[in-house]
């Protein structure tokens, strides 16, 4: 196995570095305008996106992306405030499901025109037409080698 | 402000999903190899990188790049397990600094071959120099738009 250069050491820097950068401005953002956290949001989007808009918390993990470890607290925290409920799993004894609420839809749509708006600006717009489509064209290499 | 679309949208989503699943992977070699995990690594290289191997707890939380939330805890846990030690300030009252132990410098040598393979592994071998170069390129506009 090479090592890695100092190029690509620059390189993975700047990408771990840069999407740090724009997660807190979003976080930023949506705190300012009283939405809810960017864990929360992944979180409500899976639930919404998911047939009966539930998922069993196993899934949920694999599915969410800001905030896998933490994610049982992040559940519980999630319970209290009554944006999601657990139901236990009729079929089987493999625990438990997490089920969106009404209330967990109503701030998934409150939190969504902030979050979009910080993708334009702090991603989208920044960039030229070439530069989204050469990002997406290396987004999309990495996807195909990290995927199982 | 125009809306975001659905390209935007898909790149974004790459964008974070990637980023995701890269570390993913990370994390997952370096508990198999029973090292540190990346936000403990994380820690670990600022304060090494830091004049006198020790910094204030919020410039530590400015400077760590994947855990911000919950840093208080992970600084707890780490002085715990002797990883660095808290030190009151002298100079001032504006609270503690961090410093890095002996034995948090080695924990930080033994984690640097996994992460440099996994650098190598799942982002900077797939991509052929022409991608990592447009990779870079976008990124270094990106961080020039979320820098203060």
């Amino acid at each position: 196995m090479d090592r890695v250069t100092e190029q690509e050491l620059s390189v993975w820097r700047l990408f771990i570095q840069t999407h740090s950068k724009i997660i807190e401005k979003i976080e930023g953002d949506l705190a300012e305008e009283k939405r809810v956290p960017l864990s929360t949001y992944d979180v409500l989007i899976e639930l919404f996106e998911a047939p009966g808009r539930k998922l069993r918390l196993g899934d949920l993990t694999k599915k969410v992306v800001l905030t896998k470890s933490g994610l049982t607290r992040l559940v519980d925290r999630m319970e209290k405030e009554g944006l999601l409920k657990r139901e236990k799993s009729e079929e089987d004894k493999r625990g438990a499901y997490a089920v969106l609420t009404e209330a967990g839809e109503t701030e998934l749509r409150r939190a969504w025109p902030v979050y979009a708006k910080g993708i334009k600006t702090y991603f989208a717009k920044p960039l030229e037409e070439a530069d989204l489509q050469a990002l997406n064209k290396a987004l999309e290499v990495l996807r195909q080698t990290v995927e199982d």
